[in-house]
């Protein structure tokens, strides 16, 4: 569902670019976990070896396989890459001070079951009135101090009807878990108001969301596909490109008052 | 120095956010190193020690302490958290599982050295002429296939002066893993061409850039401050903010030719 122009449309959204976990294998180890769009896995196997110093050159590696493997659901890819004889011994020791991977949300997990662990759904029952998505995306951009001074900076809001509590950082994910713990020292209950993010949103940042107990989250650029099914399995009301007084309505629509669309 | 309508200004850009290494340390024993704006890191802590799971309520945490190190001669945060007794003793189990710190360009760094490792300085004399940084984006926004289905895509580009290959993905990270693979795998000189990214530059960028040893590195939108100061050490020029045929340029202007500035 779209709000537009004070009304709701049944349009049908751009596509969300695809995100889903991939294992780096390596000689049968699992090096890291990213949240990845599926395509030229390969290329970023490989890639990913060489930047991260697993491997020092590409003919160190012998062979590569790639396998879809399902995970409580979800798809998940693993890159295998098999190296020369003898290599793999010294890669426990590097991979504990590896530097780098990521923008995709995930830290130090090892394993694509850990990458999409259980989540408890959100059951609270607050709600806002579709005007009020806008209000809290100019709360947000009025606490954004940082962004003022350099536009590179993320934004995290909580919006709970009246006014919002903002945290910033160049990372989208520390911007909310800033707002996390600020909600935390405020004693806030995040079950009652709507989490607001200047950027794209990821499927971590569902997660995070899902973590604190917040209901709705709202960002001003697109969400990718697994972050979708995530609010849908999560409970979690999940509003995408907020922008002037419109924005995209996807998941658990009944916390936004007024709208008639099925509860899915 | 800034490109603008076909000459050089020598214009003060806006300033960049900053960025640095914070170690979030639980009880003595750091559980990640997140590169991050360094403001409101008890926030920072506390939330992410509970969007990660690794306390259960604000009420575990009896104390905090925050304290500044030096790296190498970097500026890093250490954001300590002390909680009830008893309670730390289940945090490296659950570490071993932790999803979702990031989008700061680390993964799986326990400690602050290891977020800013040694780096090679790229020694390439490579040069392109102003006017290519314009081409080059040009070509990365060609290549960017995936991006017409989506907008929310990134794109990581290498530019040889004619011509460029192309890789995309949610995140910017794995786009320039994937290309790192990908010239790995045509057998291409990362040493002879650009790297050019559709986003900001981070220093995890800057650093996979000197890993595979680029000598520039172009990107659409603001550097922060770790990835000029990790540029100027690196060797790589690095060029932000190129848009239309304008451009900032920061680091070793000296493989832009016709630069009049002097190679810092």
């Amino acid at each position: 569902m779209r709000w537009q122009d004070g009304g709701w449309l049944e349009a049908a959204p751009p596509p969300a670019p695809q995100e889903c976990p991939v294992a780096i294998v390596i000689d049968g180890m699992s090096q890291a976990v990213l949240m990845a769009t599926p395509r030229d896995l390969r290329d970023f196997a490989l890639g990913f070896a060489l930047t991260e110093g697993l491997i020092a050159a590409p003919g160190d590696v012998l062979d590569y396989e790639q396998a879809e493997v399902q995970t409580d659901g979800f798809p998940a890819r693993e890159a295998r890459l098999w190296l020369r004889p003898g290599l793999a011994a010294g890669l426990a020791e590097r991979r504990r001070s590896m530097v780098g991977p990521v923008g995709c949300g995930l830290c130090g997990v090892d394993s694509i079951a850990a990458a999409l662990p259980p989540v408890v759904p959100v059951a609270s029952d607050w709600t806002m009135p579709p005007l009020d998505v806008a209000r809290a995306m100019d709360a947000l951009a009025g606490g954004q101090v940082l962004r003022r001074e350099t536009p590179a900076i993320h934004g995290a809001a909580f919006w709970d009807g009246s006014r919002a509590i903002t945290r910033e950082d160049v990372g989208r994910h520390n911007a909310l878990d800033k707002l996390a713990g600020a909600l935390a020292q405020a004693g806030a209950d995040a079950g009652q108001g709507a989490i607001v993010m200047s950027s794209r949103l990821s499927v971590d940042l569902v997660q995070k969301a899902a973590r604190i107990g917040a209901p709705v989250l709202i960002g001003a650029s697109a969400p990718t596909g697994l972050a979708l099914q995530w609010a849908e399995r999560a409970g979690i009301t999940l509003i995408a490109r907020a922008r002037g007084a419109n924005f995209d309505l996807y998941t658990h629509p009944r916390r936004i008052a007024g709208n008639r669309g099925p509860d899915v």
